[in-house]
């Protein structure tokens, strides 16, 4: 019994597709037709595999979640995210805006191993007055639009991501800070004392409204306005459990202002979102009269990846079928 | 021999004062009239004297600046900054806008202890819309202005201050986080990669003034320019050596932009600076076309204490010489 046969679909095992980023692992072996027959998933992220020198554990960690996929020996696989990095696996150059999304396979890099192993490649923005990256997000957006897609995707986070698609290609995109700002200045300044910190907050909460509001009138007041959080609580204005739903805010509505001048205007945006976050920025897209329209990100990465090996391999299988 | 007679000037010491922040300790022993007769400085801030339980190390550190200093028995002490904070040495309650800057002596309290030690308050503004609180640099204030001054006042710094002046009343003042999310980006975020810190970067360089004028000229863009820098760099468009001076331009141009933004418009400001970070903001509103006033920042410290001193204590002095 060979592990293809052992899918509970009964569908032979084609190809496995992996999101790599900085600090996860997911990997799903697909069938020939895009069918989903198993996952795996862990912590084995970029930063876990560099811990032993420059690409030392990608293929070990890589072999692991095959055995656990039960993939079928020398299965091809597809790879996007942060295992291209130049401090990654091996590097993927990035692609130069604007760019087709459905050519995304075409920059595909392959790994010098046994197997046909390849890992997608970023897109970067070499603009000297707007330079941006994005590794990973890339995929996400082919597998949420369609090839002639015109439109403007939000796909928060870490680093936050607005892209602006014309006719199925990247033609501009800006990078916010925004998640890591929450957590280096909850964490690491003055605002530990004012922020008391359980994941995002809810999103109905009256202090995220009021961050969101208060940065979206006066988006340059940023610096000034985190302060404040800290002087509001010094003159018993506000609550800890209020601190990081109102930096929340300010930080989200800060990002909604530029991203709104640099992009706008707009009346409906694509969210590429998951959990906590996702809602929060959905309540706050939606709170400006915007037509959210919402996917799951993780659907999206294995979409994309999905599509990108049906154009890579997907000659081949039909070859297989035919001959 | 009594210490006050040891001093160079042969005046006696009349009065203490302290500058007693967050992270440092500056005392000078000053005559009945004003003079500087003997300074004594350390690390022993807030921080340190707190370390074991609030309010323990305050009394030691004193007594031992106090012998540093050459201070007569039982020397009148006056003190301001963190150390009248509620997390220091006891509070001294914020005076609240619009407050006159001669009259902060009045809010001054007295420790519980032998002699004669007070510390003065800081101001607050207590407006749910603009919270904000100072503590230190009121008496930098008092310091440098005459008691009809108006006018518009920067104090660079970790929290960096403006404060509008009419008539010698402080009526709003706005801070900044600009000096902590310098230190918090640059250590604690993706940006560490960007970035090369050695102190603050030079007021002349090209990267600084760049940075400047991309927050000013979009002042929203904050979170989107942060993480322009890094892809710059991984872009190959900058070098880290730049990272700093850039990240820096960043931050205060913001900060600029929403000071003229709330207080302006303005013509002429009034700068407390010291050292590299002073030079630095001076470039930069000179560079706007600004009339700049500076004034070293520890002499204006001092200068207050002087000024409120001289009001609580100088009638005593009177009646002493004339009795």
């Amino acid at each position: 019994m060979t592990p293809a046969e052992n899918s509970s679909r009964g569908a032979p095992g084609a190809f496995v597709v992996v999101d790599w980023g900085t600090s996860s692992f997911r990997g799903w072996l697909m069938s020939a037709d895009g069918e989903t027959l198993a996952e795996s998933r862990g912590g084995e992220g970029m930063l876990h595999c560099t811990g032993g020198g420059a690409g030392a554990g990608f293929a070990p960690v890589l072999r692991d979640h095959l055995a656990r996929l039960g993939a079928p020996e020398g299965v091809p696989v597809l790879i996007c995210g942060m295992a291209g990095a130049r401090q990654g696996w091996a590097e993927a150059p990035y692609l130069k805006t604007p760019t087709r999304l459905d050519a995304l396979h075409e920059g595909a890099i392959r790994i010098d191993a046994p197997g046909d192993i390849r890992i997608l490649p970023g897109i970067a923005q070499a603009r000297p007055e707007r330079p941006d990256v994005m590794r990973g997000e890339e995929t996400q957006l082919l597998g949420v639009t369609e090839p002639d897609f015109t439109g403007l995707v939000c796909i928060p986070g870490t680093h936050s991501k607005w892209v602006r698609i014309e006719a199925g290609r990247i033609v501009e995109f800006s990078t916010y800070m925004t998640g890591e700002l929450f957590s280096v200045i909850a964490q690491h300044s003055i605002l530990t004392h004012a922020v008391e910190v359980a994941g995002p907050p809810p999103a109905g909460s009256e202090a995220f409204r009021e961050g969101l509001a208060t940065a979206l009138a006066v988006p340059t007041a940023l610096t000034a306005s985190l302060f404040r959080l800290r002087a509001a609580q010094l003159l018993g204005f506000e609550q800890r459990a209020d601190g990081a739903a109102r930096l929340s805010g300010l930080l989200i509505g800060t990002e909604l202002a530029d991203a709104a001048r640099l992009h706008g205007p707009f009346r409906s945006v694509w969210l590429i979102g998951a959990g906590a976050l996702g809602r929060l920025y959905e309540a706050a897209l939606t709170g400006q009269g915007l037509d959210v329209t919402t996917v799951d990100a993780e659907q999206a990465s294995r979409l994309g990846l999905a599509k990108a090996a049906a154009k890579i391999w997907g000659a081949l299988w039909e070859a297989r079928v035919t001959t």
